[in-house]
């Protein structure tokens, strides 16, 4: 049975046996789908540069790292690429480099990583593997400042920052190597994810993990202006809900997805509830610092009705729950997401 | 009297000895802006790679080549952008890979062009000219296919090729660089431009150019289907004085613009028009080639009202006139725009 013919309940039973290449595949989201792929019996190769700083984190399949095979290689390497996608039947394709704040600071390394390198693996599926689905991890970055709430798909794509300039330009490939070349690709534009695994070294990857590993070091959060700000976040398992979905049923094929949160929640309404379900923790609240008033966008949600509608995704995890989840893994493995006593940021 | 507080009717006595920089100064709209310049008694710096079958062509200086200064630079070249902006009052960003087809064969080197360097000329800018405007050639090209007509700057960015892609980013950078950094900065969004000056060389920039050549020489056209798609038309003049307009007026700046002609027309309806106004040449209807098909945008026509609200800006010549124009312009001069013997499109 084609997938196209596959009700939309069995795309897990897709994965038995299918070979899954994952690009990122030791960070947070990655890994998590990794885990969920080993759950269904897919063959995986797990593809990550191990930047420092990046996200990729060898602890992340503690408990699957002998039934994966991980390839260690920068996306930026084209003959490596050329080599690596062969025989895949889906890429999950989520390397990326995904701090808004370096984006300004070194613009050129950001387009390398989230721009050129996605042509690499774009032409190396079109040259040595043109059958393959690919899934690409886009970002609700690509919106900017929203003119209406919730947004939706049909919103104007007008980045505020180079991060989400050039992520928005390797999604662009992805539909154009689509409709043009018949590369099956989509991408999930993601909102704010959060939960096990994520990096919480440094403060340069987003706000949420931050917070978190603030509170579970009991130390203050700083919350900019008055904090009314409001915001969805997608508990990281959902997430990998939304890849599976999408790499296993054709219906994504050429289309870009919102995948949000249950519901938008205000900036100090999420610091209270980490803090009370963490226990530690306070939290106080500060001018805005100018360098990062200039590139935020105000409030966000996301409407995610066109996956619900097309491949049958929606949030499943209440925040609570996810923080609790969250909490948990950190208190148990807290030293495996901290810097190297030696490293720059272990100061932070 | 600042450049807001002067009315728009006075933008062209801005340019008396200023000093402005146009990369792609020696191409199709980049010539014509420095004519117009010369004109008005700015300081010129011409800025072109010369890549051959790009554009740039030292005829279409003649006859200003004395009162301007040509620099051959390619806007890849980074340290030579951050020497050459220092001290300009207006940048006129032109410099391109122009054609659809190669950028879906060569994709690289698009991306080199038409993305990173982009960055290279902004960063130059912030480092040493924070305080130029600079107006960016952008395209409709970004729109892809309409949802609706006539497109306003409110239509999707949903690129159908990597070119599309790789302006996009390009001019995203240019708008970030403008809200975050306060490098003044806008685009225009151009249709079909066409006049003198433009590469007939070969048929990879676009089609209006080449029905020219063919009409010229008494050749046959081919219109793919039935020639019923609707496009509009810009005349270089025209367009040239878009560029005088949001380099002058800072109610451009962080805006994208479209810059349009004056009514749709069907491409039958161009190509009996151009070849009743040459006297010469002749069409045939054929088939459309799978790969020009596959990239192809359906009708495609721009609402020019934002410039003209903003900037004061219209479309001035009729198609005949333009047309007439044209025709006339290449009859005298043809073989400076002809590829030499030895070029490998001088089979064409």
């Amino acid at each position: 049975m084609s997938p196209a013919a596959r009700p939309i309940d069995e795309y897990r039973a897709f994965y038995r046996d299918r070979r899954v290449m994952i690009t990122g595949g030791l960070g947070f989201i990655g890994s998590t789908v990794a885990h969920h792929l080993v759950a269904l019996g897919a063959k995986v190769l797990i593809v990550d540069s191990l930047i420092p700083e990046y996200g990729g984190n060898l602890f992340n399949i503690a408990g699957i790292e002998d039934r994966v095979r991980v390839n260690v290689a920068d996306v930026r390497q084209q003959s490596t690429m050329n080599y690596l996608v062969r025989g895949q039947d889906v890429i999950f394709n989520l390397a990326g480099q995904v701090s808004h704040i370096d984006s300004m600071q070194d613009p050129y390394t950001d387009l390398e990583i989230n721009t050129r390198a996605q042509l690499f693996i774009l032409e190396a599926c079109r040259r040595y593997n043109p059958s393959v689905k690919v899934v690409f991890a886009g970002t609700r970055q690509v919106y900017g400042r929203p003119d209406t709430l919730p947004v939706t798909e049909q919103h104007l794509v007008r980045p505020t920052d180079v991060n989400g300039i050039n992520k928005a330009a390797g999604e662009y490939y992805h539909l154009v190597y689509n409709n043009v070349f018949g590369i099956r690709a989509c991408s999930l534009r993601l909102t704010n994810v959060y939960g096990p695994r994520q990096l919480i070294m440094h403060n340069r990857q987003g706000f949420i993990a931050w917070f978190i590993r603030l509170a579970l070091e009991d130390r203050e959060i700083q919350i900019y202006g008055d904090g009314s700000q409001l915001r969805d976040f997608v508990y990281v398992d959902d997430a990998a809900d939304a890849f599976l979905r999408a790499g296993a049923i054709d219906g994504s094929n050429g289309e870009v997805f919102n995948v949000g949160g249950m519901e938008p929640i205000a900036h100090r309404d999420v610091v209270e509830l980490l803090i009370s379900i963490a226990g530690t923790g306070r939290y106080r609240f500060v001018e805005w610092p100018p360098e990062k008033k200039a590139i935020d966008i105000g409030d966000f949600y996301a409407d995610s009705s066109r996956i619900r509608c097309t491949l049958g995704w929606q949030p499943a995890t209440p925040l609570a729950t996810g923080f609790r989840r969250t909490v948990e893994y950190y208190r148990a493995h807290l030293h495996h997401y901290l810097p190297a006593a030696d490293s720059p940021v272990s100061a932070l």
